[in-house]
C-alpha cells in the first residue's frame, strides 16, 4: 500500500567522538523514505533549495520513491548542525538554519491524496494538521514530534494526536508530553490523548510498543561500531511504518511486533556509518540476514516449570 | 546443584521519589539467596551483628537456604543509606556504616567447600579471592563488583577475574572497567581478562549476555509501578545463577539465555515494592506466570522475506 511521508530534507553537519562530517545529506523524510522504500511505495513531500544536488533525488527515484512532492524553491536548503557525546543517545543541536524550510507549506500532489498510510515526521504540528486536511481517509496515520513542539505548540500537537493512529516518540519526549517518568504509565496517558498505538524509542536500548493491553519490546541490535546516530529514529520509523504498509494490516499484534523489529533492524544499519552513507549500501539480503540475527539475539524457549 | 553465595546482609535506608524506608532488611546475599532459593539449594556466607533479628534467618531457613555460614558477631550490622531520583537506574549512596562488615573474613563451613556453583557478590576482591581459596574445584563461579573496587583495588579485582567463569556487572561499571563506551567492545575486553561469560545489567533496560560469539538480550519487564530498585541487581543474579545451578549445564547457550530471562523475571518483582518486601510474597506460580508474560513481551515470528 502507498505510504506518504512529509518531513525534511536537509544538509547535516555532525560531530561525534569518532569523527565529523560537514553538510552531508540528511533530514527526516530522506531517512524515512529510503528505509520504507524496501517495503512499499513511498510518496515524498518536502522542500529543498536551489543549492540541492540532483544525485539524492536520482537515488530516491531508483528506490522507487515518488519525488513529485519534493519541491525545489529559490534559496538555501535546511541545514542542521549537531554534536553527540559518548552517550550517543542524545543530540546537542549547535545550529539550525531553516532557510527554505521556514516557509514550508506542504502541498500534496493530487495523486498523493489517496495515500493509505501516512507518516508526519517531526515538523511543526500546524503543518502536520495541514497535511491531514489534504489526505482522503487514510487507513493509518503515524506521527513523530519533539520537545520543541511539546513546549511551544502543545495545543496544536494535541489536535494532531487526536487524529493519528500512532505516535512514534523518544523516551525523554514521552516523559515530557505525559508528565510521567514511568514508560507504562506515560504510554497510557499518551494513548488517552488519541493514538491507539504508542511507540517509544529508547536509542541504543531499543523500542517499546504499546497497543491496547499489549506491550512489545524490541532491543536495539548490539553493534560493535556505532559511529553516528543521526537519522536512526527516522530510519526506525521508515522501517516500521513501511513494513506495516507492506502488510496492510495495522490492527493485528503480530504485524505490529514484526514492524517494530523491522524498524530496529533498519536503524541498526544507519548508525554504523556517518549520516546517510550506510543507507546507500543496503539490500534485501543484508536486511533479511540482520533480521535473522536479531531473532537469534532475543529468542529463548518457553519454560513450563521452574524445576 | 548446590550454590554458594558470599556477600552482605544489611539494613538499608532508602529514599525514592515514591517514598522512603528506614533500616529495612537488605544486602546482596539476602536478595541473591532468596531469589536463587526458588531454583536450587543455597549455602549462605555473610556476617551480621548482635542487633540482627531472628525473623529473616527463619525466613531464609524456610526457603531452604543453609544459614550455617551466616556468622553473628558482637557489634552492629552493616547499614547502607541511599537515594534514587526519577531516573531509578542509579543509586546515590548517602551513608555507609560497615560496622561488623569491616572485619568480615569469610570462612566457609566444611560442607560448603564442595559447592558446585558459587557467586561472589560485590565485596572487596581480596575477600573474593579468600573465598576462592576455600572452595574445591567448583563447576562454575560468577562474581559481581563495583566502581569502588575498580578504582581502588584493580589488581586484586583482575586476579579475581582470571579465576571466575562469569562477571555480572552494571553497564557503567563495564565501561569503567574496560575503558570502552561500546558494550560489545567492553564485553570483549572484559572477557579477555578472564571470564568466559559477561553479563551486563542495564537497569530498567534489561541485560545483555556475552558468551563466545553469542550475544543475547533480555529486556527488563516493563512495569507500571517501579518503587525501589534496591536489590534488583542481586535478585537478577540470584535468579540467573540459581537457575543455571538448577540446570547444572553452564556451557550451552539455551541454558544461559533462559537463565538471563529468569534473572530479569526475578528482578521485576523486587522493584515493585520497597526493599525486600516483594521477595516475601513470591511463589512458583507467580514466577512462572511472569516468565510466560515475558516470553509474550518479546516474541515475534521469523521473517522469511521482506515482501
Amino acid at each position: 500500500m502507498s505510504l506518504l511521508v512529509v518531513g525534511s530534507v536537509a544538509f547535516d553537519s555532525v560531530e561525534t567522538p569518532f569523527g565529523k562530517v560537514e553538510e552531508v545529506l540528511g533530514g527526516s523524510a530522506m531517512y524515512f523514505s529510503t528505509a520504507a522504500s524496501y517495503f512499499t511505495d513511498v510518496n515524498l513531500v518536502a522542500v529543498v533549495g536551489d543549492d540541492f544536488p540532483e544525485e539524492p533525488i536520482e537515488f530516491l527515484k531508483k528506490r522507487n520513491v515518488d519525488t513529485t512532492g519534493l519541491h525545489c524553491v529559490e534559496g538555501k536548503t535546511f541545514r542542521w548542525k549537531g554534536r553527540y557525546g559518548y552517550d550517543l543517545n542524545e543530540a546537542h543541536t549547535l545550529d539550525t538554519q531553516l532557510n527554505v524550510f521556514s516557509d514550508f507549506a506542504p502541498e500534496l500532489p493530487e495523486d498523493y491524496r489517496d495515500a493509505d498510510f501516512a507518516f508526519l515526521a517531526n515538523i511543526d504540528p500546524v503543518l502536520q494538521l495541514e497535511v491531514l486536511e489534504q489526505v482522503n481517509n487514510p487507513t493509518f496515520v503515524a506521527a513523530d514530534t519533539m520537545n520543541f513542539w511539546i513546549e511551544g505548540k502543545l495545543n496544536e500537537l494535541k489536535a494532531v494526536l487526536e487524529r493519528v493512529d500512532m505516535l512514534v516518540i523518544n523516551e525523554g519526549e514521552a516523559r515530557e508530553l505525559s508528565g510521567e517518568p514511568n514508560m507504562v504509565k506515560a504510554a497510557e496517558k499518551i494513548r488517552a490523548m488519541g493514538p491507539t498505538f504508542v511507540v517509544i524509542k529508547r536509542g541504543e536500548y531499543g523500542a517499546l510498543l504499546f497497543a491496547n493491553d499489549q506491550v512489545f519490546f524490541a532491543p536495539a541490535y548490539p553493534l560493535e561500531s556505532v559511529f553516528d546516530p543521526t537519522g536512526a529514529g527516522d530510519t526506525f520509523a521508515g522501517g516500521m511504518i513501511g513494513y506495516l504498509a507492506r502488510r496492510g494490516a495495522v490492527g493485528d499484534i503480530e504485524s505490529l511486533r514484526l514492524s517494530t523489529v523491522v524498524g530496529c533492524v533498519m536503524a541498526s544499519f544507519v548508525v554504523e556509518d556517518f549520516s546517510f552513507d550506510a543507507m546507500r549500501e543496503l539490500d534485501d539480503e543484508r536486511i533479511l540476514q540482520r533480521f535473522k540475527d536479531f531473532h537469534d539475539l532475543i529468542s529463548f524457549n518457553p519454560l513450563h516449570s521452574l524445576q
